[in-house]
């Protein structure tokens, strides 16, 4: 496997140029998919009506990928996509995180409330178009003009087609594009294992391989109430993948900081993953100590924990690659080869300027706003979903009252009716939870902030954390969806009229919030967008454009194949089995298989292969994307990626990087054997 | 204020040379004292009456410093240095801590079960002896050839007085010392105030300055079931200090780390810092949680939680400044000048060599132990104090049957009083916090070592860490102080037959923890120690002798003058005053001002001074210091330092780092006016 890494690597080299992407490394767009060389490499064809065929399958979730998988609609995804679902839909008292569920009629399928799902119909490059618009402005008005004319692109967009137009930034500003989305809000739960087998193993496991995990769900888009008609679907291909195929992810990787400057990569390690990571370890602490006090307690924990836990372990191995000198110098000395590069051609130096210093000022201005800027706008001081609810309502009456181009980004008309069914959706909100999260980031904004600063001083003036908590949450009707849809709906007025004390809190705190947004867009975020786009333009120009963007979330594909890797001189072999779950179970979580599995053991082939690992170049955003073979057929369902691949935020390790999935093998002997999912099973075209 | 400062940069900076003390930086030893400099910054004249008399005066605490107050064994020190006693005499139903502890009678002192008192009598040159006896061995054999060399001639001190004899090391291998303490064992507390007054602010104001805090606690040496007679001891000046005065403090600083190398800095940096930081927030949160599930929860958690939260704000600080760019690349620009005077003298090249190149290879071994070392011989992995009791237990029968030059250092026989006196202790353990604590550090042991990890497996093959510190803590018997004697005074065959839980866990992780600990000793701790000494050797020979040691919690003097600072632009004054607490006061805890001090409000005169700042270069270990003015007497009660003041660890930054003090005016006016200690007060020489 390894040596096979190695040859990508020296064929690579001897094609691209510095800082182009070596071996399978890439978040590759559609329309520059590298094929030429995917046939060299790998010998297989990857043509255009392979990519259109693939591009029109995938589906984007909010925060996640799928695939279409049958002609009604059927989406393959990762059940940790659909956790929040799952737990819409239980309880105090029964949790279908806990149970998994099966919709043994196609009627029995659940709406999930706030999902949505997106297949990319087609993309419009408007590069021209924002650079005419901003032309000779200076920075901060540049900003403002470029904001206006994305907003006015996709409205147009949208009057034109009956498309969803998204305006879309690659390569940190040196393109822009429009993303024309086809959209569908009526979204449904046809499965999911139980999460014991899901996410065996649990945060022990995370990132890790070898796993078992049945990282697996099934939705189903619907269209005025029936299954949409999607003819564009992928089949499954069960016999799952081999050992050094090739095989492809295509999906939507969240995104990726390989762009940054090395002064941007410092005030992360510096500022924002220390913090964060202080932050919600603690927190960690506090819903770990919660769950304990009980059973009830214990069943309404884990959706939250589950993706605290997720991200921690995210963000201390980023922090772990930032504090990696190594890393840093290579990071550096690229940085300096660049900069020499433009300083050195006259031309390029009159066009560029010095992007660099700019940004390490910028990055200077950050820092002076950070804490606060945390605190109060990014609203690491109010966790609480109550609160985020009030802002939202506070927030949209007031921008929906502006033209649509002069409005904060998130509230233009387009993106307003995925708000409001966010807003409105009827969902379980937990007071307990509420007033655990709110008292303990109330009691963090004072440390940080310190009891003298002025929204701290005022909030707590008579108050502690926990008894303000406590009246705000005990306080508010906005646990209430119809309360919260007749306030969004009722705008400005309804608004102000309002007395609930989490709008009322919002309302207080917005002023200074966004004071806050200001100076960070104003002092920050222009000077990096534009000197972002100069370093891009200066990359383009000395590397030339044979390149792949950071990941943006928006649709990628990625080569690779299934290989294992060599940790530390012990070579990592690419599939796991059925036969080792039971082995390696302990009986306690999160390590006990469930019943269901138990019972079933004696009839599963122990050698079915269970999970592999690949050498696909993903990240987060990339859950629930399909593993695809050079004949557009899935094998296997990404889910996860090793502990290397974390650091993919920053590089591609093509020694280590390697993604996870769970092989379609063990996907057919759950449904059928376990699940007795025989109705899915036969759409998903599973034959005895 | 912040002129004098500067004025003092410059003036040292004529004096002294780089690297050497500046300003009124510096923890001297008393043996070299900058007498004359201080004479000629300051205009005062120390001498050695001066110094003798105070080092007689000055107590060394676990973990402080005190100071004898009267003839009869009176100690002044700080509430936050007794909070372990008064845990002790505390229990679910009662805390001492909340209610603070008022003696009416000498017979109503109470005694600290696990507190020991110590006087430095005499110091004692050693560094000869062991060159002497290291010479020519290489770095594992000098390593334990020095152990067994320091802890023989303590034995032979001890055989000769009725002292403590302990070995110094200083100047990172520069000296060694014998110091030689008269010991008292027999402890006893006479007065603490409510904490809510001795931590006002709690952990938001900790660290902070302004402040209001009556951190002070009353201990009583006794001799013999008596009060102990000290003739030597210090007065209490009420009128307290005036801003610009000098003042000086003495006491025992913790520990330093000035003369770490960059690499040694690096390793704290990505390594031992966030490990540690991430691991106790979560338990910060766990606490927190824990403490709202009930009153008695609420009255135990509060002895742990405030240490933890203290530690949390320390090493948050220090990371930030290990973070800081500008400081590390003047940490590199020192060593590097250094290494070039070096290498540019054939003498010193000869004899020095490159110490710096051996401990980065020795921080390399270090990474690649860290984790386990951390968890298993660290015992990360099993916070619990049963647990602590247990591996205490075990390892002293195991280490009690060898030679004494042979033993782990720990365990030398002048150590075994102090050790037994911990074990033997009754205090109470709660099985609640037992349990918390312990399935915490094992989930946690689980994720950073890996559910693989052979002992990590043997552990959990069939448990949760819920379960299995379910069964050792209600298991073990080691809750009782008279079980934990009988282990202890039995040696290896009691430890060998017992079948106690704990004992058993304890026993089955040593040999792996042993060999942790040998590899740590043999792969790093050896080379340091080697090369720390000949980086003493290439300071005193490049910058001279004119210089203090790292602190290492032994008696140091520093001087230092009353003086607030410039925050950002702003200056910071440096008294505090009565009234202005009860304006700050919001009626919650942290912030809530106790009963006693609400009733006798309109008794108090508003314009005592409660809380100042100076320029001492203080560290953990100084807090309960006296602040001593130039004729000796008490005029102030060191308890705390700035923000700033933490990074002293690394580095004195004269523009800001200060140490805080309680004022002896508030002192006073508390002891009479609102806690009616006229026994002590009147002991104390208040006269009305």
């Amino acid at each position: 496997m390894i040596r096979n890494a190695l040859l990508f690597v020296l064929l690579a080299a001897s094609i691209y140029a510095t800082r182009a992407a070596t071996a399978d490394e890439g978040m590759w767009t559609f329309d520059r998919f590298p094929s030429a060389l995917i046939a060299k490499t790998h010998g297989v064809t990857i043509d255009q009506a392979w990519l259109d065929r693939v591009r029109q399958s995938v589906v984007r979730l909010q925060g996640c990928t799928g695939s279409f998988v049958s002609g009604d609609g059927l989406i393959l995804t990762n059940h940790h996509c659909v956790e929040g679902c799952l737990a819409q839909h239980s309880s105090r008292d029964k949790s279908l995180l806990e149970s998994g569920m099966l919709a043994e009629r196609r009627e029995d399928e659940i709406r999930c409330a706030t999902q949505i799902a997106e297949v990319l119909v087609a993309t419009e490059d408007v590069t021209a178009r924002v650079a005419e618009a901003v032309r000779g402005l200076d920075e901060r008005a540049a900003k403002e003009r470029r904001r206006q004319t994305l907003t006015n692109l996709e409205q147009s967009c949208e009057k034109a087609e009956p498309l969803q137009c998204e305006a879309v930034t690659l390569y940190g500003g040196g393109q822009y594009w429009l993303y024309k989305y086809r959209r569908y809000t009526d979204v449904r739960l046809a499965f999911t294992p139980e999460d014991a087998i899901a996410a065996f193993g649990g945060d022990p496991d995370n990132f890790q391989f070898p796993r078992w995990d049945l990282d697996m769900a099934l939705l189903r888009a619907y269209a005025g109430d029936r299954p949409a008609e999607t003819p564009n679907h992928f089949t499954l291909d069960f016999a799952g993948p081999k050992t050094g195929q090739p095989v492809f992810v295509a999906g939507h990787p969240g995104s990726t900081d390989r762009e940054l400057t090395v002064a941007q990569l410092t005030t992360l390690r510096n500022l924002e993953l220390p913090q964060w990571l202080l932050r919600n370890s603690e927190l960690r602490g506090r819903y770990i100590q919660f769950a304990k006090t009980s059973p009830s307690a214990a069943r309404i924990v884990p959706e939250r924990l589950f993706g605290l836990e997720n991200s921690i372990k995210v963000r201390r191995k980023l922090l772990d690659t930032l504090l990696d000198d190594d890393f840093m110098r290579r990071k550096g000395d690229d940085e300096a080869a660049l900069r020499r590069r433009v300083a050195s051609n006259p031309k390029l130096r009159a066009e560029i300027g010095d992007p660099w210093s700019r940004i390490e000022a910028a990055e200077r201005a950050q820092a002076a706003i950070f804490l606060r800027h945390t605190y109060l706008e990014d609203g690491a001081g109010f966790n609480s979903r109550l609160f985020r609810y009030a802002r939202e309502i506070v927030r949209a009456a007031a921008e929906r009252s502006k033209p649509n181009a002069e409005r904060l980004r998130e509230y233009r008309d387009s993106a307003l009716p995925e708000l409001e069914q966010q807003v409105g959706a009827a969902v379980p909100i937990y007071t307990e939870l509420e007033e655990l999260t709110l008292s303990f980031s109330l009691e963090r904004m004072r440390e940080w902030l310190g009891p003298d600063d002025p929204i701290v001083r005022k909030l707590l003036a008579t108050e502690s954390p926990d008894s303000l908590a406590a009246s705000l949450v005990t306080g508010s009707k906005l646990g209430d969806a119809a309360e919260r849809l007749r306030l969004w709906r009722g705008g400005a007025s309804a608004v102000d009229a309002s007395r609930d004390p989490m709008i009322v809190l919002a309302r207080d705190v917005d002023p200074e919030a966004r004071a806050l947004r200001k100076r960070q867009e104003d002092e920050v975020d222009a000077i990096t967008e534009v000197a972002g786009e100069a370093i891009a333009k200066a990359r383009f120009a000395v590397f030339g454009t044979n390149a792949y963007p950071d990941a943006t979330f928006t649709l990628r594909l990625n080569p690779g194949t299934v290989q294992g890797w060599d940790e530390n001189g012990t070579p990592v072999e690419p599939f796991t089995r059925v036969d080792r779950l039971f082995e390696r179970a302990t009986g306690r979580p999160p390590f006990e298989v469930p019943e269901s599995w138990q019972k079933a053991r004696t009839t599963l082939d122990p050698t079915t292969p269970f999970n592999l690992s690949t050498n696909n170049d993903i990240v987060g955003g990339n859950s629930g994307s399909p593993l695809i073979d050079a004949n557009g057929r899935i094998v296997g369902l990404v889910f996860d990626g090793n502990i290397h691949s974390i650091s993919g935020t920053y590089w591609f390790d093509a020694a280590k990087n390697r993604a996870v999935a769970v092989d379609t093998a063990v996907i057919r002997e759950a449904l059928t054997k376990i699940y007795k999912a025989d109705r899915l099973a036969a759409e998903l075209g599973v034959t005895r």
